[in-house]
């Protein structure tokens, strides 16, 4: 199955076959997570969980549900996302006195709360997050991961005394991003996108664009000032030093489980199926007995051994003793599901007192001591790390390319490149590119400062760089 | 707040104070978990999360949607359910083509994957969990954690070769629950359900009974024996050792973890507060320092030692060196959070190199040398869970009560006690109780085989004992 020529039949076949997702539910844009695919994306959510705790965001749970008056109140955000909200109409069978959307997003069902955990400035910042699903009546075709209808996100939300705290906590909020996202290996572009795209109710947006191997940008995380927007529509207000009543500023930002997981899929993956970084992988090491007639107790023994010895380390390890398969079959089985390291045990490792290791990024093999095998397991943990965020930092770089004029940007949209592109910063000329060559103006680099190198291509305007690809 | 004067108000009250959950949530019936809640029922969530991984249930998670279609396919269960589900209709300003629902359980949208996923008697038994939210529209009234429209919980559903399997299954589930509750220091009866009273679609249905200080009965968890009903709506087949097709046998367990949480804050709080088992505490040891003038840098240096030597023995540890209130302050905040231990430090324990520590359960104090702290603070852990246990358990045994009569059963529900009664299982005599005395026939012990006292004491027929209490 190879990945390059096919992007997107590798992509689904995966997914089936490694049990990450099943999207053979009958709802449109409604998916089922199973076993192997839920429990990377429950490893990542605690990566993350775990951060943002220790950076004082308390985690909570609210409802799915949010009442029309209050889902109204901040009137950009209800321009964005009234055309694609889930409504509940009914009870039983009762017409609801008072229709009930599910959340796309949870900023009107929060501050409301909000309101009464902030009186004075004592009470800030505060700042919370959870992990939840999220609902949108997407009219665009639907993909698993990419583009759903029901995915699973982690949301923080935080208020603040000051628009210069609120914008010290974006930063903060982009940095816990950008370190989860190292620790899985991911390559993006840290983008603030161009006012015309931003979060609906926001200052500004800062995003997580990831590669991916279609050239559709995978959009893996947000990060976003509010301002006072929502404060002022939900009379969010303290009482500051000086005993009088000030507005908060607030910020939120997403992380995408789904979108995580499919870059994790999409930019690791190779030919045989799933890659994990150690870290997220469900099982770490697989031991593969290799049988020999008459010397199946000596094996059956040294593998027990082995795997009591790697489990007391600390490693996930799974014993594959099965008799339905032969060791070639289970060899591409846990291929498939991305393990990193296979361990081979036969007549030769049992004789040694040695193990045989297979990495699953290069399928390099070494047999080492036994006595050395966790120290060993564990360089090739770090090493496969490496080795993938290189490999995919490369893909990155490689596929970004710069465009003179409308032509050139055309041509790389075709190529499936990241296209850098002097634009003037004007939504008429930003149309107009759309217009022609189909992709879109993604934004500015946030973390790094870049000269323009020529006129918006469009109107001859004073320029900035921008990025243009095609998205999902 | 006196918990036996007022339970109700007492536990409002305890909810919002100790920040377990914010009811202002304005939609009937749904509630916001805040950080020291939701950190409790993440804990509980986890530990049965593991048990569940431990005996082969694999973790997924399903949509919160299910299509109409599916669920009208096992006609009890929908006639159970039809009443109470929330019904979405609308997409952004579309009539949706096909009505969905929130899930109010899931077998109806997990049994068309399991027929995806079985095919042979190689592939029984299968196993799956989730932990996820689950809605029904209550037209009775609501009550945060005891009965809401939104309601957190873990589902597991199974499918096996036989009916014995599957009843093999039940008594596992049913083995799970029971191991978690325990380790809660929780009080119950396992009942299983009079016939009227199952699961919609179920064979039997076995529930966890907690008692509750106002008498009414808090069911925490149920174990359901499916039979072949739901395989057969949804023709859930395998090829069996012989190549026949047969139907599969399934069951499901839902362990509520809200009203886990309201049994965990009701069975052990006190007038003080919380009471917290220190498995689940999301605190487990409070430092609070007792400051003296001119001794502030010796007592800062001191608390931080204990606070590091505490953290590194891997306890959950705060040091609460904040100025904002006095240290008694501190103590009252503190025990209405439920922190199960609570270490003071002032000139003597500076001194003696010492500490003292207060148990939240019965506020006795002890001081100890500071090289035994940390033996003695899981001492008291031990400690702390055995007598919560004790004392919920005794509080389960004195709250049962024989009834020989009707009047005797009316009384006893009265006096807000668990009455066991002799009942011939007719559903007519159920009713006539149930109206003479408001409240309801729970069921017969499951763990525990009883003997009859006498005859039905409505019709006089033959007997067996049940359990009659009033309920949410």
């Amino acid at each position: 199955m190879e990945k390059d020529r096919n992007f997107s039949e590798w992509f689904d076949k995966v997914l089936l076959e490694a049990e990450v997702l099943d999207d053979r539910y009958t709802v449109k844009g409604f998916t089922v997570y199973r076993g192997w695919g839920y429990r990377i994306v429950r490893t990542v959510a605690h990566m993350l969980e775990e951060k943002l705790e220790e950076t004082g965001h308390e985690p909570m749970l609210f409802p799915v549900v949010i009442p029309e008056d209050a889902f109204g109140k901040e009137a950009e955000h209800i321009k964005g996302f009234e055309s694609e909200v889930f409504w509940i109409t009914k009870g039983g069978d009762t017409e609801l006195p008072r229709k009930l959307l599910l959340r796309p997003t949870s900023e009107t069902a929060i501050y409301p709360l909000f309101k009464y955990w902030i009186r004075s400035h004592a009470d800030l910042p505060l700042r919370m997050h959870q992990t939840c699903t999220v609902y949108r009546y997407e009219t665009k075709a639907t993909r698993p991961l990419f583009r759903a209808r029901e995915f699973l996100w982690n949301e923080a939300h935080t208020a603040h005394a000051t628009f210069e705290e609120a914008e010290q906590q974006v930063r903060e909020g982009e940095e816990i991003y950008d370190q989860v996202f190292k620790r899985l290996g991911l390559s993006y572009l840290i983008l603030k996108r161009p006012d015309f795209d931003k979060f609906h109710g926001a200052i500004y947006s800062i995003a997580f664009d990831a590669w991916n191997p279609d050239g559709k940008i995978n959009q893996i995380g947000t990060v976003h000032h509010l301002g006072d927007n929502f404060s002022k529509a939900f009379e969010l207000t303290y009482e500051d030093e000086s005993g009088n009543q000030a507005f908060a500023y607030t910020t939120c930002y997403g992380f995408g489980m789904g979108r995580v997981l499919a870059a994790i899929v999409a930019q690791h993956g190779d030919d045989h199926g799933l890659i994990l970084p150690p870290e997220i992988a469900p099982t770490q090491v697989v031991i593969v007995p290799i049988p020999l007639s008459g010397f199946e107790e000596k094996l059956r023994d040294y593998c027990a051994e082995v795997l009591k010895v790697l489990k007391e380390a600390g490693l996930r390890v799974f014993l594959d003793d099965g008799e339905k398969m032969r060791p070639g079959e289970k060899f591409y089985h846990w291929e498939m599901f991305g393990v990193p390291v296979r361990v081979e045990v036969g007549r030769i490792e049992v004789e040694e007192r040695s193990v045989t290791l297979v990495r699953r990024d290069t399928l390099e093999r070494s047999r080492v001591s036994f006595d050395v095998a966790i120290a060993h397991v564990q360089k090739l943990f770090s090493e496969i790390l490496e080795s993938l965020r290189r490999r995919s930092s490369r893909v990155l770089e490689e596929s970004i390319k710069e465009a003179k004029d409308l032509e050139d940007l055309k041509k790389g949209l075709e190529e499936r490149r990241i296209v850098r592109v002097d634009w003037c910063g004007e939504e008429a000329c930003a149309l107009e590119m759309k217009e022609e060559i189909g992709g879109e103006i993604r934004g500015y680099r946030y973390d790094v400062e870049e000269k323009p190198m020529g006129r918006c291509i469009i109107c001859g305007g004073t320029a900035t760089i921008v990025y243009a690809s095609r998205t999902y």
